[in-house]
């Protein structure tokens, strides 16, 4: 490499030279032409497009940025996903408010690391601050509980990860660890391991407890805890989708009866699948007599939180001893960015860690307790977001994404070619196509064919790549017996979704149906 | 939230409004401005600037983003810490290369998430092959093995994460289920737990061995994974901070004799203190005849591959089952990057795991075999960097690191205030102040004495802000007694760091010394 080579890649000249200056008026149009490409993406098929992605060997030499923008526009992004389109709405992505891109550039350049104060300084009480800002929103504590936590070294009021999956593994992981911590003769599980701890408390087995529509990284969690997925025990639910409470009480003393420690009951404000919210309130009571640590996963729900008119559906989260929430979904920001709240700011001393060069014991470290180490300052996100949209404005978004899913559940209803088949509690709306020659039918072949039929009219919408939805497998009870469904599946987030973007996603729904379905089953 | 104020925060103008070029260019400064500082932090106390960072309740109404700005620039950035400067040597920090910052506009704004095909189509491609250049840089396979592989959705030749630490937990995550797998009669650990494993296997227990110079990330490792903080085995090392290989094999056999299983041989290249690198070959021949997995942890030394010149100090690194590397280390990258290599593509099945609503079985997603759910597009500052840097880039940067910590520890030699404590093998410099009274000294009141100074030494110039090294605690022999010396710790990792920063940097630590050390204790 030459010097000069190393100069114009590394030193950021002074004067803000043209070049770089070009390359951000080059990224920004490359955006912003991605945003407004009225296509969620090409048709190009996967398969296709695996040739385009061949090479293994790094290159000896150099390019240049602007070339390598030039491959990135022809090659790679047209044929990426316009996850912020407002007929986009089978994940649950949305369109982001404006400024996060540039929040985006200003964290990448500072390149805080908050792991230690020593690489992050004010960031590191900045973190502390959007956390509490966070577990205010969910445990509303006195003034006086915040003025004592919220910048002391020995509370966490939460910990932040990369995303949802680590934010339910990090609460398992705190509650793993409090209910076997140590007593007199024993280390704790944290030291000694699971196997011992079980063996001291007299335990046969360990398990975690919630509806069987509970995440599927509380399976990695079982996993990774070393508890095995099996200890993961899925609780039937309701004809909502919400956990069958008499069936969680059984659950619970029948855990009890064979001896098995029960490391946590687990609730969801806002199933993957369809939105649905367990009975937190009568939940929390069940835990607590059950003297059994409470985690509510909020990753998608938690927001509800700011919409005094839909708030109550999450009655009972406050008496959570955890919390999960993902700023990428219902909070409006890039993916990257998880939490978990804790209720008790001395839990996450159960799986604090130390070393030599940093996280000392009384250093203000946040990396002495959290599940990831070194971590870029995701916190600006948040902290940002919660200044400038504010509660009333999170209200509207998350108002508006309920009233729109109704207005969704009300358009299936009134057109004959689909079937609603959950009553969305929130935003998200489960239904299906169902043609003339098999409406009011139930028997196995309709059911089959049905699923089929889904299937494949959610591949012709993503691979025709004007609109989208998500599929799933609903377990429904269709005259009385239990049936695996599959569902069409639209999330309602993006404020810039219409109700006339609604309706064209229907409508092309009907029109691929009617072009594709009579086609033979290879098409 | 009134509906125009939504439109001016979620709609970017097909014009590019006035606005968001005006946003762009105050980040633009701001983040140039922060980068030109230098100072490395203002002086205030962290103590004093809790009382910024005290407010708990969201605001109810909105901000505009230019007030917020203000905000940050005025309170916040100013006292955080210029991680680029040429004159922080602490840490695994450098300047960063200039394209980033513009790339993480663009990640940022396009929001894929490589969790799944739906929500990133070719980005999914895309990372596979970063992945696979990474992979062909540790291991370089044939052509055809990568051919087969890249593209392959079978194939897993690294795990995406956001750190080290997730790298190290995601290897050992998979050595642990692989060496206790499914048998006729059992399931395996991943669905039965570790207490059913080690009951059917017919163990006692379960251990991780490395040097006891093992990243703190394997603390956390060995307490999620369920084998407890007390499993972790570490191995004494030699005078050159390197596994010592007889105490290593000692140790194996008193684990077989003990009847307890091995998950896994962990080697370092590069250790956090020091930048020691284990004999790799060894232990690789060492982990085969005791058939247990090895796995490298080269989160920092990794790139030292690119080096024609240095790579022979991680030969060996090529038999490791998997390898952590971490791009926000000496890939020049931003933070919240890392990833692990698997040397047997069908390595990660072993954690995979499925739902209804995406990674299902047959599916290409990546989400099937991560540790982490949804994941924001990182590989695209690897995949950008490895074509923009390019191998004979990385290789100068690499060389130029070692030559400068060459020059460092010469100049400490030179220097009759200090002692340097280790010879650095890569770019890591290890030494401390002597003053003229302790020198030829090696009582206890003298080694007692010589960390207090140590520590105060670093404090005051942290507190500065001028300049800054890290310290760390050594165990070194003395005399032969072994004593936990306070080290000055400096990483020469930034290409912009020349000769006179580092003289100016010692030059600092003898005037501060001179200017504080003859204060009282409490200055």
């Amino acid at each position: 490499m030459q010097p000069d080579l190393l100069q114009q890649l590394f030193i950021n000249p002074n004067n803000g030279s043209a070049a770089n200056a070009d390359e951000i008026t080059k990224i920004v149009s490359i955006a912003e032409a991605f945003a407004h490409t009225t296509r969620i993406t090409t048709d190009a098929d996967l398969e296709a497009l695996m040739q385009d992605f061949q090479v293994s060997k790094i290159p000896d030499g150099t390019m240049d940025f602007a070339s390598y923008l030039n491959y990135l526009n022809q090659h790679v992004i047209p044929h990426s996903v316009n996850t912020s389109s407002p007929r986009f709405m089978g994940h649950m992505t949305s369109a982001l408010p404006r400024f996060v891109s540039s929040l985006g550039m200003l964290i990448t350049a500072m390149n805080q690391n908050v792991v230690k104060v020593e690489t992050s300084k004010a960031m590191t009480l900045y973190e502390r601050q959007a956390l509490a800002m966070m577990h205010r929103l969910v445990y509303d504590f006195s003034d006086d509980f915040y003025a004592e936590h919220i910048q002391h070294s020995d509370s966490t009021l939460g910990i932040m990860v990369s995303g949802g999956t680590l934010a339910n593994i990090a609460a398992l992981w705190c509650a793993r660890n409090s209910s076997l911590g140590p007593q007199p003769g024993f280390a704790g599980v944290e030291k000694e391991g699971l196997a011992a701890a079980l063996n001291f408390y007299g335990y046969k087995g360990a398990v975690i407890v919630g509806s069987r529509l509970m995440h599927y990284s509380f399976k990695k969690a079982a996993d990774l805890l070393g508890i095995g997925v099996n200890s993961l025990v899925g609780v039937p639910v309701d004809e909502n989708n919400r956990i069958d409470l008499n069936a969680l009480r059984e659950t619970l003393s029948d855990c009890r009866a064979r001896n098995l420690h029960i490391i946590a009951v687990v609730g969801i404000a806002g199933t993957t699948d369809c939105g649905s919210i367990d009975p937190l309130a009568e939940m929390a009571e069940i835990a607590r007599e059950a003297n059994v640590h409470f985690h509510v996963d909020a990753a998608w729900g938690g927001p509800v939180l700011f919409s005094e008119r839909h708030r109550e559906k999450l009655l009972g989260i406050e008496q959570a001893d955890s919390v999960t929430i993902d700023g990428h979904k219902q909070l409006y920001l890039p993916l990257g960015r998880g939490m978990v709240l804790l209720r008790d700011p001395r839990a996450a001393r159960e799986i604090e860690k130390h070393a030599y060069y940093i996280v000392r014991p009384n250093s203000f470290d946040l990396g002495k307790r959290t599940i990831e180490g070194s971590r870029p300052n995701t916190s600006m996100m948040y902290h940002a977001a919660l200044n400038i949209i504010g509660r009333r404005g999170y209200e509207f978004l998350i108002d508006e994404g309920i009233r729109k899913a109704k207005y969704m559940a009300d358009a299936i209803r009134a057109r004959s070619e689909f079937e609603l088949l959950v009553e969305p509690q929130l935003n998200i709306v489960n239904y299906r196509f169902v043609p003339a020659g098999l409406r009011n039918r139930s028997d196995d072949t309709a059911e089959s064919s049905l699923n089929d039929i889904n299937k494949r009219l959610q591949k012709a919408q993503r691979q025709a790549g004007e609109s989208f939805v998500s599929r799933t497998t609903l377990h429904l009870a269709r005259h009385g017996v239990e049936r695996r469904i599959t569902a069409l599946r639209a999330v309602l987030a993006n404020p810039l979704t219409t109700e006339a973007d609604i309706d064209a996603v229907l409508n092309e729904q009907i029109y691929l149906a009617a072009d594709s379905l009579t086609r033979p089953h290879s098409s």
